[in-house]
């Protein structure tokens, strides 16, 4: 089906562990870390199997493409190691449902711990990985995707858990509806499983996907490797990789975090100091960290990125991470153009969140390409 | 497919009415009345739709039988009427996934509203519904039927939602945890859905139903509106036809009732008058009545039915309808042996409910049958 084998690129242990960094940080706060999956993903390679990248424009219009990642509580993920071939049992699944063969895998969420999920079942599967994926960061819930937003039906879907339960969400009226189910039902399997959606075709995926998510997230773990090694500024590395800037720099004064309805809720205040002496940041919270103010007043707003980072190591900080007295800078980085539609902001936007008095701005100073799509 | 369509015994409105009645009393108290789907029926009879019994024993060995019934909370489907094609998309779905024609439809459950479902989806699917069902009275959970209990493995199943919402649950690794993602997902369908399980052969749907359920409540129903009509005692009647005995009378002096995990649970003080004058009876509640206690020494036990009428008019009360100052007749009743064998027990005895403490011992004087079953 590829018409540029060639072209795949084969990822190294090294590059498992940039992409572990690199996708810890675009997960803005949620989408959990990207550990125990690197270490699944290099098991995976050191038994053999090849995880291949491939360019999103070498796949060709026909080709059907299967988004896939974990479903859940990312924590639970780090307390009930994954059985390791539920998303293979996805993809079979949804196959023999549908009657095609899979050509390639794509990522839902290239922030967090689903950047690896997909590597390791397309490695399972014999199959690539588009470099692409439908968040550019991480987001809650399942119709937060380019995909869904721009007209992707996601069901029929597979969810499948660790124990051997196999549930299809054969038609969902909605990708709301898709999501309520698929969210109870994973409640019901024990919080983590993983869920391949209905395939999508080379030139949906071609036109819709946040391009190059894993080119870019593996050269953001290198940079901050990089400049560890020298000993630089890994903070600085990020904002240079991502056209980010630091709104914040401080210490964590206090922390209000609730679970409610199986998300992370809160808001953290941060004291600052060094350039930021005298003003008082927070962030509020829902499962990633979504809007920025300072003095009380709005500067950032989801879906532009968050980042919440340790001061000294540059390590993303999760919000279920979070704690009183750290010493953090707050990163802001402009979201892809694709997110930034008026359809996108419905979904991904502040009131996507329940935020209906806040309004999305673009960053200042954020350089949007003009968005694709009307 | 079917030898002796003559045999065909065809309902008309009274039947309904009298399946009404019948389906209440064999609810003990869950079930849900049949009162909304009663209407349903007599609407699909005005329709022109067939509402047709097919003898147990005419039920060729390799027919195809679909059970179904709702899910979910009883008392949503009296606040939120179903779209009324529920279950009649089950059956497609489920025919889809398989590969297959259903040849007749089963009843899981004859005790309340569900009594009415199987009816309703074949008059829709121009099918006749087996003379029998799963339970020869109510429970709240899937798992409870002799369908499971003697083998059959339920899924793949469909859900289907009055909203258009399609569910399948492919492959469940225990009937258990059927019940467990079923129920998860049908709250977040709103909390009252349809379920179509995987078909079950002639052969073994002869070998294992409770038989005979349907002309059993009907015939029931018919006595207690004859007694009625007569100016007779209803609960005499109830007695006479299902080989039961008043166990208490009696006024509701003490009531406990809590909504916990989706079920009725609690306890019912009764204390006693007439010919039980000085004794006090109470049934501990899990949606159904699951146990009765005299003076806190238990005569009569789950799952033999233990069946709470209205004194006068003989009407069955519902768990959740329970008032303190209602007078009452307890009434007991033998269960099918198909539910007292150890392998039933489990699942339908005590234990089943958490009454770990508590023995099955089947009522005095009750005249069981030798079960087919080792």
């Amino acid at each position: 089906m590829l018409t540029r084998p060639d072209r795949l690129w084969t990822l190294g242990e090294e590059d498992i562990e940039a992409l572990e960094i690199g996708a810890a940080i675009l997960g803005t706060g949620g989408g959990g870390s990207p550990y125990i999956g690197k270490l699944r993903a290099r098991q995976a390679l050191r038994e053999g199997n090849k995880l291949r990248i491939l360019p999103l424009e070498d796949l060709p219009d026909d080709a059907k493409v299967v988004a896939l990642g974990g479903i859940g509580a990312p924590l639970i993920s780090h307390e009930r190691i994954k059985e390791g071939r539920e998303g293979l049992r996805c993809v079979r699944a949804l196959e023999e449902r549908l009657g095609f063969k899979a050509d390639a895998i794509a990522c839902e969420e290239i922030g967090g711990q689903n950047a690896m999920e997909p590597l390791i079942t397309a490695s399972l599967a014999g199959l690539p990985v588009v470099d692409g994926d439908g968040m550019g960061r991480a987001f809650p819930e399942m119709q937060m995707t380019t995909y869904s937003i721009y007209g992707h039906r996601s069901t029929p879907s597979v969810m499948c858990d660790p124990h051997g339960n196999v549930v299809i969400f054969d038609h969902a009226i909605s990708e709301t509806w898709h999501e309520r189910m698929a969210r109870a039902c994973v409640v019901a399997q024990g919080g983590a499983s993983t869920l391949a959606s209905a395939p999508m075709s080379g030139a949906f995926v071609r036109r819709f996907s946040i391009p190059n998510s894993y080119t870019k997230a593996i050269a953001l773990g290198r940079a901050v490797r990089e400049a560890r090694r020298r000993h630089e500024d890994p903070i600085a590395a990020v904002c240079e990789k991502e056209n980010g800037r630091v709104v914040h720099t401080g210490k964590i004064v206090d922390l209000k975090r609730h679970l409610r309805g199986g998300f992370v809720t809160g808001e953290a205040l941060i004291e600052g100091f060094d350039a930021h002496q005298g003003s008082r940041g927070s962030v509020l919270i829902q499962n990633e960290n979504l809007v920025f103010k300072r003095d009380g007043t709005v500067e950032v707003v989801v879906p532009d990125l968050i980042i919440i980072l340790d001061i000294d190591s540059g390590n993303a900080i999760t919000t279920e991470m979070l704690r009183y007295g750290q010493r953090v800078a707050v990163l802001a980085v402009p979201c892809h153009p694709l997110l930034a539609t008026p359809e996108a902001l419905e979904v991904v936007g502040p009131k996507g969140f329940g935020f209906h008095d806040i309004v999305y701005r673009p960053m200042a100073g954020a350089q949007h390409e003009e968005a694709p799509v009307s």
